[in-house]
């Protein structure tokens, strides 16, 4: 079975194709309608009002917070970055000698495990938050990270390896309980399922246009109105103060026509993403009992799957797909050349052996039945032929 | 006479049009050869390849420096505080306890201006290079300004108000005399004039995709080889850890291609659009003598034209000429809604109410000689006009 006339994509977690819809829209802002927002010249004003419409159809698909909440960042991790370090130096701003600890989950993306090590180093106080084995952070385990100084926590809306769906709204309610502001990084789940940031007691969001169908280099920051963070680029003042640069139009505009398109078909889509995961899990479990599904009994995005495979090393399978067209991803490694075991998946308490033998699946809009029928096939025969190679 | 069926645009120091070649690279990157360079499957490493060729393309047009001097950004502010907070913070982080000193010069973009202001608060001294009354800031200004504990110079290659070239090869040197890296914010300058950081003695030099014909949300900053910078940007450790952030393969893939075709074409643009410029003034002169064009005997960016227009507003001059569809800028105002008079002019030493009354007018590679007649019939006329119903 060759795929390579017609590969097979599943790595969205990772990035997507761009809605075509969205590329469209985008298009004439390159050439044509180039203003800088900033302007006050007529095509500067024409810009302005399209980066607005952006925002509000953004916020509209959040529960229709109210678009001045939306701010343009330039992608996912810079969110993040502000998210943390914005608020935490606001605060210190606000009250200088105030001892300031935050709490982030011990299975975050790197752009919150890495800020939240970078403000440790800047005297902030930072406890991790433990997942269940199931990567869920419930609010018992919050509570335990909890401190009465504790002026933020960060737990991402849904895990980018196991895709595991947070109890958002519960652990807003801690964090809000001591007095601390609730911030999620919601890259993976925004597009893909409902978020209402107001219900649910987001202080913070972060989201990034190239994991729901729009382009790369372009994100955006949910900010509870009333909330005052500190930027972390400085210059021009754009963005209210908080994100210094110039606006980028065509990505904006093509992240808002990606959020309205993800938004209008997410029922839809949800349903059959999640059918088609499901069948992908039952084809390979009835050849393959022994393979573990991560997070199978918790809420989990549609289109992720975490597969533990005793006998093979997942890098090997990714290797030996990758070479039929059929692009899938180790368990591992949402980061440059990383060799080392997912720490989402040690933080869930999987053994090393476990965390080296496990693949990540996630599919997007455009995959079909064809497609997981044939992945599972190949994945099966590529198993037992790394085992029978014993080449783990 | 009416432009508004076709409108002229010179405002390009704001932002312009992209090469319509550039677009056309970029293209195929939003829906088929999407990969995220950061993974290992076969689409990710064809995006790796990409980025490094427009990675190559842009180190060629600097003197053909080593590919890995060049790290992409999110854009020119970015860069521009990637550069100051970056060093300040690695020099800090080797020395903790030292003295940290930096100069900037005062008719920097607030990119730098704002982002030497935030070390400000944060214990850095902060001294400014005063220009002369044409823009240049001399060594011998600089050397006014700089203390044995300045660990790093930020003086702009060009200024984006006047267009005014400064004489970098001899501020790197003063820059390194002193012990001092020296950082030159390229934003309006590179892709417009040769540059070359080794031969000038540049360690970091900023620049910004949609300045020179590529798109917005995307810029790179160079580090001399050897240069330790701290990130601004924690996560999963892209751009080998300067700056961590799903990297914008379109973006990264237009600007390279926008760098090698405004390489490709500057000798001769540079003659052409100085030409046109130099016939705007003296078509302006000719009718209104008392017309006082800025930074007119130094070194200037081919494309830019400041004027201060005695009796008028440049606010009113802006906005009839933008009803008339041709679009210029007041001499201040780089940002968001900005209505002080310029900085820079006033930093040359220039009277608030001549600041008041300047207008600047930038060229582009496709200004022609036919929109440039019109122009300046257009802005005699509109001076007339405002003149007589004294609303300066």
């Amino acid at each position: 079975m060759e795929n390579k006339d017609k590969p097979i994509y599943l790595d969205h977690a990772a990035t997507g194709p761009m809605w075509p819809e969205a590329v469209a829209a985008m298009l004439p802002f390159f050439t044509e309608r180039f203003g800088n927002p900033s302007g006050v010249c007529r095509p500067a004003q024409e810009a302005r009002r399209s980066v607005e419409e952006a925002r509000r159809k953004i916020a509209q698909t959040l529960g229709s917070v109210p678009p001045e909440t939306i701010y343009f960042t330039g992608c996912g991790t810079e969110s993040d970055n502000t998210a943390l370090t914005g608020y935490v130096n606001a605060v210190r701003s606000a009250e200088p000698g105030k001892s300031v600890h935050i709490v982030v989950g011990m299975t975050e993306h790197p752009a919150v495990l890495e800020t939240a090590r970078f403000l440790e180093h800047q005297g902030v106080g930072v406890s991790y938050a433990a997942p269940d084995p199931d990567g869920v952070i419930t609010p018992e385990s919050l509570k335990k990270a909890m401190r009465p100084d504790t002026v933020l926590v960060s737990i991402m809306y849904a895990n980018n390896v196991v895709g595991t769906v947070q109890p958002v709204s519960e652990l807003a309610a801690v964090s809000h309980a001591y007095g601390a502001v609730f911030h999620t990084d919601a890259v993976q789940a925004f597009g893909h399922i409902p978020i209402d940031p107001a219900a649910e007691g987001i202080d913070l969001l972060s989201a990034s246009g190239h994991k729901f169908g729009g382009p790369k280099g372009v994100g955006f920051l949910y900010v509870r109105e009333g909330l005052k963070l500190s930027p972390i680029l400085n210059g021009g003042g754009q963005e209210r103060h908080l994100r210094s640069g110039t606006l980028n139009v065509p990505g904006i505009v093509g992240m808002g026509e990606a959020a309205r398109l993800s938004a209008a078909c997410m029922d839809e889509a949800m349903v059959r993403i999640a059918g088609l995961r499901d069948l992908l899990e039952e084809l390979v479990l009835a050849e393959l009992p022994e393979v573990t599904i991560h997070s199978k009994n918790v809420r989990r995005l549609p289109g992720h799957s975490s597969m533990t495979i005793p006998g093979v090393t997942g890098e090997n399978v990714v290797l030996m797909m990758n070479l039929r067209g059929i692009f899938i991803s180790a368990g591992s490694a949402c980061t440059s050349g990383e060799t080392k075991p997912s720490h989402v998946l040690t933080a869930m308490g999987l053994p090393e052996k476990a965390c080296y033998a496990t693949v990540r699946i996630t599919l997007g809009v455009q995959t079909t039945r064809e497609e997981i029928e044939a992945t599972a096939a190949a994945l099966i025969e590529e198993t037992w032929k790394l085992r029978k190679m014993h080449l783990g």
